[in-house]
């Protein structure tokens, strides 16, 4: 029996845990949030700190890291945080080798959370499937035939900047109506304020958009991707709108891949996808009149919830010992 | 040395030749056009003579095939030919092992395409490309780490069907503003047409349309994708926007792609991609814009013109004797 350590160094939270290699329980489990000012060297402090509580005195045997951001999953260098600072070029791998004297496996979060649901979740017997990541950011991971697929410059799977609608309202990345400019939780919220500030309260009588803002005391600034749910839950048209478009992008999105890449299953995670089962009939929806007839897929919620990096980073330390 | 024989079952073509083993020059070579009335029998009978033909009296040691519609490719059974009658489930392999007694390899025209390519033309030495072909259809092609991708259900490499302008015009799939609806050659003609109806001779003075519908000798029926390309290139102002909008469309599918699969090289062919270098150009800038900056690729032409799908059926019979 091994002793698998699974690391995630996440965008706002860090986790480490602790697994025997025949057991689909965690020995051990600890996790903390980064801090507001968080850098690279004090996210690997804190990381340590977790290590220690998950180790309790034993070796590991193997060490799989989910990290978020582009990682060259060859040599395990971490290429940037697009969160934390101080992360470029950080040779997360050999740092962690030297410092526990167990091999090492390191790649990016999405692709990471992919492996995990291939391996333990929603994906398990489908060897062709994509996982998608709806939450602060939308991104992706490929498993084609059973290994995950990172592309030549470790940057595939950035379904989240795919162009859905061109004379949409402009992305962080430069581009018009990417797939994350209408779905990430951030950009919903942003979309439902921009509306509110268009639409006094009351003007257009019925429920768009009261709901909503009574549910931030009329401080648009306080509106999340979460409350935009919560409110369309509750009848809000405005909210329901919002969320309607997001979920068509995405449903554009996956039958764009769908067509391209023709997957057995595209498994979704992340918070957004927790908006209910309105916003994931109309992902099913448009992503089936956007695919071709003959081109066959499902669309599932992945199950492992926040957990899915580090059970992929669980596979990656099993694919080690293999 | 062993006799590698290559066919190529086109929409409107059949083609056949051999190659010895070590040479890449062909040792015979034949062609002949599908029939109007064609269907899957009478193709067969033509591509009998045509083997005949080109073997001349000499047993193949392996057959690789090129099939214009989907295949799959494990079994070599064809699903159907879009444009020729009576494929519908022939087990094509099977029937040319048993008559020609050689291993057979099958898949359709665009994966054997890009194995051409790939093999023999602008993709040597690029291990994961992407290759399109641009002319009576869009399709595509994929080359991951040196073998091809067909997909979990061998419809891998959609690309014609990707929806980048869902305001944009009804494609023949049903949705609107496909890759294919912009810029495959008989879209290109269509949107020129409609344009021209749209715009009666001289109604704006300036070249618009005006040197196109010359070409035709004003029967705007007789426009195809070819004459669209030479009106651009004398200054006629419709066609050359007819053609940017092809190309920006192709931009973006490949821009989106590069997202998602991050492949080295795109490749290029079919006779659209003779439009002229403003066309090129604008597919390259458009595509470079839609990708992300962090991803690194080339759009590149197709060296091996119309023998791709044969060159490519040689490479699947040398395949076979590795």
């Amino acid at each position: 029996m091994s002793l698998i350590l699974a690391l995630d160094f996440g965008g706002t939270k860090l986790a480490a845990a602790t697994v025997e290699s025949s057991q689909r329980e965690w020995l051990r489990h600890d996790h903390c949030l980064s801090p507001a000012n968080a850098d690279a060297l004090s996210d690997i402090e804190i990381m340590r700190s977790l290590i220690d509580s998950v180790l309790d005195g034993r070796k590991p045997d193997a060490i799989g890291v989910s990290f978020g951001g582009p990682v060259d999953a060859d040599t395990g260098i971490v290429r940037l945080s697009h969160h934390v600072p101080g992360w470029e070029n950080i040779p997360l791998q050999l740092l962690l080798e030297e410092e526990y004297n167990a091999p090492v496996s390191v790649d990016n979060d999405a692709n990471v959370a992919a492996i995990g649901e291939y391996q333990f979740g929603a994906g398990q017997g489908y060897e062709t499937l994509f996982y998608i990541t709806i939450s602060t950011g939308v991104g992706g991971g490929w498993i084609l035939n059973g290994k995950t697929w990172q592309g030549a410059g470790g940057m595939a799977g950035e379904i989240g900047h795919m162009v859905v609608d061109p004379g949409g309202p402009v992305c962080l990345c430069g581009n018009r109506g990417c797939v994350e400019r209408f779905a990430s939780g951030p950009y919903i919220a942003q979309n439902a304020k921009e509306l509110l500030e268009k639409h006094p309260p009351h003007s257009q009588g019925g429920t768009r958009g009261d709901i909503l803002r009574h549910l931030v005391g009329n401080d648009l600034n306080k509106i999340t991707g979460q409350l935009v749910s919560v409110a369309a839950s509750h009848g809000d048209e405005l909210a329901r709108a919002v969320l309607n478009k997001a979920a068509w992008a995405l449903g554009v999105g996956i039958g764009n891949v769908a067509n391209l890449m023709n997957p057995q299953r595209f498994v979704l995670g992340g918070g957004v996808t927790k908006a209910g089962d309105n916003f994931w009939a109309i992902v099913r929806k448009v992503a089936q009149e956007t695919a071709l007839p003959e081109v066959n897929f499902e669309v599932v919620r992945a199950v492992l919830g926040d957990d899915a990096p580090l059970w992929g980073a669980v596979a990656l330390g099993l694919d080690i010992l293999d």
